[in-house]
């Protein structure tokens, strides 16, 4: 019986990469949040804190910026590669690397009905992001692409109840036909692999995921994402699984005065806590392994 | 020599109403954040704890959402203003009311190129608000409108300088010609009456102090928002005055890697503190008096 | 009529600054958060975009952290004296300088039931801070010192009613002689002049103000702060004005299961929004004038 | 090939939850934020979306103040340990259920030196913390405790170094034998069992974590963790393994100004973004299986 290391990593954080491309007078804008990571044989670094075989976040922290001058950046899961495969190459005793990369959405400041050359304001729905492992510890490289959106908040004012449910003593809230269904939505999609067209196929399944929240009729948040989900698989054969976390944040019907007063579904309060969690993936029955894809990512069940 | 009760003010804050207009089956959203607060001789309640003058603030929140019923809601300023209205003449004590309402901006979802009857997805470009402000305190009755918005994230990649600016011995900063320049900008401008198209106005300063902020060359974040807020007051006759708050959000040049990496303007790191903080007033030097419009708004210079 | 700039100023915010005394082996540990700002004539800046009069917000950033090592820190209410009037004495065109500060405390690590030497936990109720005012707009300069706590969170479990309050056809409340009182308190007092032994005082109110929160039979939240406020002038001549903002931090009770379960004051729901916003002052009558004491200080009624 | 539900859970989180224990004059006050979620065969609620055997996440919710007045609270361990069994048992197809508790400090407010009977102010180092799950999903029952603490901001002056690192042509940073360590430390730990004295138990290695930190010459933070880690699972048979996740809180001395002014580690500005981000696990070679004990913690690695 011993103490011994367990699993570890380490890595630089949030680094704030903002790229100006600047190849002629109409600059365009890259706004990225970059996070890497290292995996491996670090034992001595922890156990009798020689650092010979560590890569400093800080020689991290300059790579993510210099990789984003030196290659075009491309979409952020190339660039997420790109990094990826240069810091497991740094780093003899690592045997995986992670880089996690969000980007900001600007647009174009509208002057005269014509996007400007060099202003942009913040916009957009939700966050892109993504979370690319590379993986050398088993026999052959295993490489991961987990893309996804974050704080994509949306709302159906009608079209959704939730009722036939499981009733115990402690079961006090009515049936419903006919509520509003809120969410602030993460997805992560796990890439079978990367032969993709990372941009075009996040659009779309951006697109997709919308379009199917608010067409599908719902009986619970649980089978609003099972459909979101199953849409996407079927839509697109390179990605493997999905997985979405998504509070319920409910929307009470308030108690209108004076007395008597009707609300028939149109005044409500938006609550903040507690709400529901709702956790689900859908995956493909033949999906190859995800490997160490989805370690440490936040909140997947 | 005494010591006595000074200024003071009570009320319910974020009361996020949330308004559903559901007349047909295309819906419509309406997503508020209502906070109320009364003023007046409140004495008793302070110094003897007697209470009889007061309206509870579980009262005013239940104004708050009945007023988003039995009113149109229309824009948020004659929200504000009625709901204002209602809770001085409530309250015989009050001098004062003043109800401060955020707006969240949704979008359709799109089917098939169409916007959704009841999906919404949440975007948007900063957030609208106003603080409106009824007093009673004087010998007629005054009503204040501050409108403005919050949040409104802008950046430029050129057309910004900072140069010939003051220096002692703690000055190291170099001059430079050609700087990113970004603020998420507060905005806040008061109106000299209520006869004003709201939501027309409301949109068009909008538009004017991003088109302001993209064609400026500057020389200063302070010179930027002077002819911003300059071009306001000359387009809009209805506003009295419009206030900025308005931080530096500093974007370094990386020194990139290896060395002897050039770096054009290129690659930039997003600094989060310490920032510059730029607060300016634009006015009309024969503006109708402010009176307490300004009195506790967050951030006013 | 013409359109002008009106009031207006610039500074540095939310530098991090972090002083190690380490004069022995016993160090300790200082750690503020310092926002510097600058008043005056800075017509030219604004309008014509001339910066020769400005003193760079990264001047004032350097200046912040150098007079953290010049000068012997000592309370923050002295380093912020000494820095407003360095950013003064620099700038010609100013006419006034304001220093905020924050001070964030630590705790030594207890190790074998002794302080060690240099090592620190994050401790404390409440954050301290300080607003510094050097004004010389006016015939003779004036210094004013308004100081603080924020984030004091209080909560007492019984001897606090709310009953007798105003009613009309939106109250629901129901009266009640027992609830949980709770808030987050923001508490800021002005000095009547310079003479005072920061620590001590500051020391002394925080703990008064606890003592009178604890020890008040509350009739209303309005009516603990201004006894709150009250005791704090009647023992300290030094303090001309207390002003408080105390969120009313609701705690409702909870209806328990299965039916029939009583709940006499013991289970309760702490929410979150919306929340009461009570906001008071306690003054001196013969107060000296507060001038621009108060300008731009959050939350002040 | 088909397209399946995967893994999925569900609950209510954030559940605010307040105990006041009024048995005598004297009070204690208990303040909770309480998640729930269920796990097993939920595949009709989501593929069909038949809810009849979800038991609904306000179910959980009222479950959990009802938990906080039928049972003594007792440690968070065991409130999180009935509350689970109790949702398990309610929910015919469920396989797991996971509690997560997080307890907020309260300490009497002092007045004349006593602590008062029903007052109370917000206090502490860190943010004690449970994970509660109680796995029916194998031939027998598992229940797995993992306890630990959030947000316990340490810092050390000196007694810190960072040296013999790995260096490639992107490594810029000098070496260091004197630095601050800083981080906001999350730790949590798994016990072997549940026959434990949780609070005792708790209380110990928090100050055993803190010691160690202390004590231990840190030459990265890596080995600082490793030992504080080392030290709980060599005094504490009933921990299994521990995980830590330790942002490098970097603080950066600072060039001082004007030129010439010596800075031997006293003035340092403390940065937001990037920081370094350490995660490290220390085990018993010999721990019992972890099972679904870590399935979806957050930044576990």
């Amino acid at each position: 019986m011993a103490i011994v290391l367990g699993p570890n990593q380490y890595g630089k954080a949030e680094n704030r990469v903002v790229r100006v491309i600047r190849d002629s007078s109409r600059h365009e804008i890259r706004d990225l949040n970059v996070s890497t990571s290292l995996r491996g044989d670090f034992h001595d670094a922890h156990v009798t804190g020689d650092q010979a075989a560590i890569l400093p976040t800080d020689t991290q922290k300059n790579a993510a910026f210099a990789f984003a001058k030196a290659k075009p950046l491309g979409a952020i899961e190339d660039y997420a590669l790109n990094l990826a495969e240069h810091l497991l190459a740094q780093t003899p005793n690592a045997t995986g690397a992670r880089v996690s990369v969000e980007e900001y959405e600007w647009q174009r400041i509208q002057v005269g009905g014509v996007g400007h050359d060099h202003s942009f304001v913040r916009d957009g729905q939700g966050t892109r992001n993504t979370i690319v492992t590379v993986d050398d510890s088993g026999p052959a490289r295993a490489v991961h692409v987990v893309s996804g959106i974050e704080h994509l908040t949306v709302a159906k004012t009608t079209g959704s109840e939730f009722r036939g449910f499981l009733k115990d003593e402690y079961t006090t809230l009515p049936e419903t036909t006919d509520r509003i269904l809120a969410t602030s939505l993460v997805a992560r999609w796990r890439y079978a692999g990367t032969d993709v067209d990372w941009d075009a196929t996040h659009a779309a399944i951006k697109a997709l995921l919308l379009e199917r929240f608010a067409t599908i009729y719902s009986r619970a948040l649980q089978q609003t994402l099972y459909g979101m989900g199953e849409a996407v698989l079927e839509a697109h054969p390179a990605v493997a699984e999905i997985k979405f976390s998504a509070p319920n944040k409910h929307h009470f019907l308030v108690t209108l005065l004076p007395p008597g007063t009707e609300n028939p579904g149109e005044v409500f309060i938006a609550a903040d806590r507690p709400y529901g969690l709702i956790e689900a993936s859908v995956v493909r029955d033949d999906a190859p392994d995800a490997g160490s894809a989805w370690s440490a990512v936040p909140a997947a069940c």
